[in-house]
């Protein structure tokens, strides 16, 4: 562990768009960047020293499975996460509050937390501001995330009021709670839905209090990308300049180049993972999916431009064939191609913030890029 | 390609044990050898470069899954299954008639061939000693073996004697069909079920027909180690001195250094891999099974000895949490343990056999492991 202090360091605009550097107690972080998630403690289907090399300089553990699996006091006795799971390099944690609606059965909120039983033994837990705050500690998270309600979606303003309100005096209890160290921070949340006075209200509780960084929560969860696109544009106005923004879980290629035009600094998500599980690869122009018969017969590589393993030692032939035979070989190397794609977009995204020509990146990403699966490219 | 000769040379015997070494077009072995098993054109959870850097110079792969996904013809349009499945190193193929026994349904043995439905679609094949060898050489495999009946166990000395005899003719035929090229080579298949003095007549008839080298089939299928190693005693000494030896389908550890102790070069096996994706995992004491509770608080690697990238990276605690969590990782890191303990098993006989000392290490080999899963190394 370095003894650095957690900082950011901002070093181009263009527009919106920010190019910086996080530092922290395991090294630094240059953002834009993206956040492979490794939910119980490993990537699924990557090696750290693979994921590395895809340039991946932090990823997410989730705090809400690793309290039920293997606890959070065992991997702390362990030595922390970065040494459970032999990941060197800077650690992000949510806080559990979203995994809480999504996945705990019978869950119970209150003023004090939330009440809710394992999704896959049963068992009963609490979780509060101190208890996750406590937890990521434990875990040795670099940057920990306040403990929030995941508004539902939809939600009426008056419901996103309340929810978000509750959020705010969550942040505040785990501001206080989160005990500082050199290189660690903390992160806040913004709540409101999709109303821009409840996020503006939001943003100025949380600069109040304090953060080392900003999140965007609440987002991606079927708005769909235009409102997405709408609440970033008013929210984000509304955050300090100096601190990394962060929307949360987010996203496809195109949502990653969208929000990073309106000024966000972080992303996580599961897509890449879970889409190389499924057969389902990464390209400029679009995702090709390795179940398709067409691939059967293709010696190509999946991108004869990309230059990620997968790509330099496989055809298309062999990982249609390893998904039809059902071979752990064919979720690795699409995983880890996918893992690289991403990483090399936002490497894209910052070259271009750094010589000015984002706008130009975009449009022509946006251009190439095909929602749909493609035939070709 | 190299361009070198199949060839075997003897470097040193200790009693009936054998140091050699075998150079076909894809590079050399050394002898006594494992040779992982890669059924479809992976060996399962683990890349090439981590199964070279375990030690293994040779892979199995597996005539009978490969000739219905993705099918030889398709292979070879591809370059060959080295290429495909980007191994560079040696392969050796099976012949499929183990498979065609054991997971083919309604299948049909005449003199001509086997007549099967494939086990997972249920389309229909026909198998001979020609196409058996075509398929074989359609995925370039350095190494075939002849086309042989797998005969049941137990067996009446009648069937055993009819199979073998009929496997006998089938060596022929694939003989004949083998293409000879320079650094390939064709291996025929003793049979004979555990009757002497069939395995001598099964040895004489190859002999007479002459292969590049010689494999004992049929054991390993519920005989146990005792009357298996009793098959070998009375085989072995009618095999040619000149070329090598290949048990098919051992085995356990003790199985393998027992089988080395009664002259035998070759071996092939699921085990390292089967057992790595069961939690199970080989040390030098015996077996460890990580889906037990008794790892979970343990921050010792899985053999403090072991130099394999598991043991130098992770704490049994973590390999625990991975089974336990289901997650992806766990096979893979215990696969590339287990097949790394195969290959340092094989380099210690190999080292012993030079040094004539190999009674020392066999008998140090059996009274330090056990057979059972145990407790502590």
């Amino acid at each position: 562990m370095m003894n650095a202090e957690f900082t950011y360091k901002l070093l181009a605009k263009d527009g919106a768009a920010r190019r910086g550097k996080i530092t922290t107690a395991h090294g630094e972080i240059d953002t834009p960047a993206f956040m492979p998630v490794g939910t119980l403690g490993t990537v699924k289907g990557i090696l750290p020293e693979q994921l590395a090399e895809t340039g991946a300089q932090i990823v997410l553990g989730n705090t809400y499975h690793l309290m039920l699996r293997p606890g959070a006091e065992r991997i702390a006795e362990l030595g922390g996460l970065h040494k459970f799971m032999n990941w060197e390099k800077p650690i992000l944690t949510d806080s559990g509050g979203f995994q809480v609606m999504s996945l705990a059965k019978f869950r119970k909120i209150t003023e004090e937390g939330a009440m809710f039983q394992s999704h896959f033994d049963g068992s009963r837990h609490h979780l509060t501001p101190e208890r996750s705050i406590e937890i990521q500690c434990l875990l040795d998270a670099d940057i920990s995330m306040a403990f929030d309600e995941c508004t539902p979606f939809p939600a009426t303003e008056e419901v996103a009021a309340e929810s978000m309100r509750l959020s705010m005096r969550w942040a505040k209890r785990s501001r206080d709670a989160f005990k500082r160290r050199s290189g660690y921070g903390l992160f806040g949340i913004v709540q409101g839905s999709v109303f821009p006075e409840l996020r503006e209200e939001s943003a100025e509780a949380l600069k109040q209090i304090g953060f080392e960084g900003y999140a965007i929560g609440g987002l991606a969860v079927g708005e769909g990308q235009e409102l997405m696109f709408e609440t970033l544009e008013t929210t984000v106005p509304h955050l300090p300049e100096a601190s990394p923004r962060y929307l949360m879980g987010v996203g496809k290629p195109t949502d990653i180049v969208g929000a990073v035009l309106r000024g966000v600094d972080m992303f996580d998500c599961v897509i890449p993972t879970r889409s190389g599980r499924t057969a389902q690869a990464f390209t400029r122009r679009g995702t090709l999916n390795f179940m398709n018969a067409r691939h059967a017969a293709d010696p190509r590589p999946l991108d004869a431009d990309c230059t990620c393993y997968t790509c330099r030692n496989y055809g298309r032939a062999y990982l249609h064939h390893l998904f039809r035979a059902g071979e752990m070989l064919g979720p690795m190397l699409l995983s880890r191609h996918n893992l690289h794609y991403y990483q090399e977009l936002m490497a894209g995204l910052r070259g271009a913030i750094e010589v000015g020509r984002l706008d130009d990146f975009a449009f022509e990403f946006n251009n190439q890029y095909s929602a749909d699966d493609i035939a070709e490219i």
